[in-house]
């Protein structure tokens, strides 16, 4: 088991990862944030209830209000936070009450943003259920849902009381979900990381068929950073910025997609390849060093194949929440193991850097067989 | 024109109250934020909007996004925020963007929430319209919008750059909305500033005949009464409970009539007759200081004349934001110009002051003709 700090002006709390943590939760929570309130809301999905409900319940004297959410990123909007706020009403929510975040992503978020708007705010803590969730969004208070706009234009930074992180949940994950998820390792290690993106290097069996040492590895290793640079810029006015590469392009592509085809770590993967194409053809990485990380992203694939127009892509680049009066932000590596932030990225390096991800992202995969 | 100082732990800001700020207001903001942003968005109400669209747009070089809420309680709503957010996306707004709230406390309300969220937070601006919004809703960071459960249930704590209160403005106020409002200004008087009562009792035909210097006088000591309770209590923890004076009540009275028969400050100020009953009965204040403040309530009345089961109100009490772990939490002034927070009140002492003031408040209004 391992514990990382997060440290923000706003908020102080723990990041707990390790096995068998969900079955042990209620007397955890009650170590940090004293006795259980009355009204302790659960906001879980239907799949992963039915695999780890019971396990869930077990240190609860008193059953926590379970609420659902429909799984699926079509279900992370105001319509469903809408409803579920009014379940919290109508069970007795009030001030004291606390919420716990059991699932994805998704769940992670929209739970996050429920505690930053039921009443003005109530305590919650985060248990992510997905590798994604576990190594990114549970750690940095950002929560929210999407407007068929874009993505996460609605939320708040809301940091959870602590976010327990329990690798032998991820004993049931969907592999294709778990590669996903270790994209944003892949990332971490680009931006932040050598030692960890040379054991992702080293160890891609053990990773992928889920040695409990490794994963906890890998996530602990991915917390860490991300922690850090959190730490360091809360309110994601500079550092905190790099923690989004591939993501503008990523986003680009699940907009593009309507968040249908990809899941989120695939679009970031294929994202990373764009941006680190922009990085070579600008020599802040080299060649070799291009050729390895594309290597290893396939190796952790295989990204799905796509069907997108460039145009598409390129359009949906200019909705990305990380424009500020109307710069188009782009995060490149600088070596292995640093990353910074350009803003002009002209319109002839983007349509390069798209027509390259793209024309890859037509064959059919066949990094698979390579990783196994 | 007065300047009054907010500081919080998290935020730190003026009120400016004072007459033709409206007409300057683009300098006056740039002078605090800087540079306006290439998106500046207005929230305000058709009603207030034809009638001060036009000085408000004197002092912008450049025309700021104008958004609409619709006016009336019932359009504060996640369905309305939901609406708003999607303009402001396909407007182009990002995450440098501003938002000036320019209305009365719905508009507010809902400016302040928006901000809040749109993109995880953008910079906003008060430029409150109506009375009880200048003294009361403007000031203290308390944004959000209503549930069908029950008012306010969902916001958050967003304190703007700066709030605007233009004294000028009022004119064009109903007068049922200024009498309203002013039941703030007593409220602040009763649980907080004795000379502020004294003031009110002596210059009632001044204040409700709109003479500048004494409502710039009501105004300035009511939101430096809020301002100094908030500046030691921003999260509501304790301090800034006492600011709920006769909101108990109020507020169930408001939910039990379904937001159409009273506005909020009237809503406030039947309650607060509740509360002063209370604190007559449990001897917080003697029976000439009950009698005092009830002539006064009624001087700036009159308060509608109510028909409303006592049960229904008494059980929308239950539903209080107020309320912790289920207990029901009441304001008692202690004298004039301090109050206490109790949470012992008996289900006896409510139906007698539930039934005090309704008993009052079904008679046909009367204090109208004692003021003019």
């Amino acid at each position: 088991m391992q514990t990382i700090r997060v440290e923000t002006p706003s908020a102080k709390y723990d990041v707990i990862a390790g096995s068998g943590l969900i079955q042990t939760l209620a007397p955890r929570i009650e170590r940090i944030a004293g006795r259980l309130p009355r009204r302790v809301f659960v906001l879980t999905s239907g799949p992963i209830w039915a695999l780890w409900g019971e396990a869930f319940l077990a240190s609860f004297a008193e059953e926590p209000i379970v609420l659902f959410l429909e799984p699926g990123e079509k279900f992370k909007t105001l319509g469903s936070v809408d409803k579920l706020l009014r379940q919290m009403a109508r069970a007795g929510g009030d001030r004291g009450s606390l919420l716990i975040a059991f699932g994805g992503g998704i769940v992670g978020d929209v739970g996050g943003f429920l505690a930053a708007i039921y009443m003005r705010g109530i305590a919650y803590v985060q248990v992510p259920t997905t590798f994604l969730a576990q190594v990114d969004s549970s750690v940095g208070g950002k929560t929210g849902v999407n407007l068929p706009e874009g993505k996460n234009l609605v939320g708040s930074f809301n940091h959870p009381l602590a976010v327990f992180a329990d690798i032998a949940v991820l004993g049931t994950l969907p592999a294709r979900e778990l590669r996903a998820g270790l994209m944003e390792s892949i990332k971490a290690g680009i931006i932040r990381d050598r030692a960890l993106l040379r054991f992702m290097d080293e160890h891609a069996a053990e990773v992928l068929g889920r040695d409990a040492k490794a994963l906890e590895k890998v996530i602990a290793a991915s917390i860490r950073m991300k922690a850090g640079v959190v730490n360091r810029d809360e309110r994601e006015n500079g550092l905190r910025m790099i923690l989004n590469l591939g993501h503008t392009v990523g986003h680009a592509l699940e907009q593009a997609t309507g968040y249908k085809a990809l899941l989120h770590g695939e679009a970031v993967g294929w994202g990373m390849i764009a941006a680190l194409f922009l990085a070579r053809r600008r020599g802040t990485i080299t060649a070799s060093q291009f050729e390895r990380l594309e290597i290893l992203i396939h190796l952790y694939g295989p990204l799905p194949a796509l069907k997108v127009k460039a145009k598409r892509v390129i359009a949906a680049t200019g909705g990305d929440k990380k424009n500020v009066g109307g710069v188009r932000r782009f995060v490149l590596p600088i070596g292995i193991g640093d990353a910074g932030v350009v803003e002009d990225v002209t319109p002839a390096e983007l349509d390069a850097a798209v027509a390259y991800m793209l024309a890859q992202a037509a064959e059919k995969p066949k990094a698979e067989k390579k990783a196994r």
